[in-house]
């Protein structure tokens, strides 16, 4: 289902000014052919407008949500590891995770690393895991691929529901 | 500053059996064949294992959270767009942002689209930007080095943080 055709306009008309245009300098020729690279730029970035970032960008908003993720994760497989070969640990690693959030990564790293010896040896594990995890073992590619048919099947669902719902309540009214 | 030195034991030795290994079809050579590949393939796979996702993966479970964030984005963009040119559509999904929580970006969807027949067009529009954000616009690698970049600065963070503390410590001491 092509959704471009139930829209009421397209946004492909939104063309806004290249990030880091560079500024007006030069005269003459020099000047000229800057002005025209910048405004075959601002013709080619057909990217829409997205407020409300402030000077971060989207892209970075979602990677401090996948920082806390692969935090949390990265909890998950030493958990893993050690529930075989060290379990006083995981009993403490446990224990640890009943009193303290997991919400904010890097705060979740900073008390378990102040909180003893042993728990400092856990937090350093975590840290190198969760690193490891976030450059070789999480698959990228994946994840945009499942996002990509997410939207197309949730876009498409919540239509066909809308639909079904709908000559529903005409066919009442009859 | 390399985290692996610091760790109490390396993760590289735990081989999982790879996903969809293949069930054992075939007999003789073939079954042989078969067999020798599959253990080849778990040989070669070192990724850690991750449990708590149930049948799910992190890849789905990040791509529904972001997916959830596209949503957010795509009405963040459609007021922009909406501020010049259409006020009125503006203050209509202003008020409905008031009274309903976008953090269930289809859960919203399925609302706005009930609320009016105004609301309706408008919800078409979420959709088909969040659709067009998600396979156009998001810059995916840039979200890869970004979280890459963030996990090795925290990491390094989280440390020197540690070790200037505890050397106050030891001052204090003395």
């Amino acid at each position: 289902m092509d959704l471009s055709t139930l829209s009421p306009f397209s946004h492909s008309s939104n063309l806004l000014p290249p990030k880091n245009a560079g500024s007006r300098r030069g005269t003459g020729s020099a000047f000229k052919q800057t002005a025209n690279r910048r405004r075959a730029a601002r013709i080619h970035c057909q990217k829409m407008y997205v407020p409300g970032f402030g000077e971060a960008s989207p892209e970075a908003k979602a990677a401090k949500n996948l920082h806390n993720f692969f935090t949390y994760v990265a909890v998950r497989i030493v958990q893993a590891q050690l529930e075989s070969y060290n379990p006083e640990a995981n009993v403490d690693l446990k224990q640890f995770l009943e009193n303290h959030s997991i919400n904010d990564g890097d705060k979740f790293c900073a008390e378990l690393m102040r909180e003893s010896p042993h728990h400092k040896t856990l937090a350093l594990r975590v840290m190198e895991v969760r690193s490891a995890y976030c450059k070789n073992d999480f698959e990228w590619d994946n994840l945009q691929r499942l996002a990509s048919e997410m939207v197309t099947e949730s876009n498409t669902k919540l239509m066909m529901d809308y639909v079904v719902e709908t000559s529903h309540v005409e066919k009442d009214k009859k």
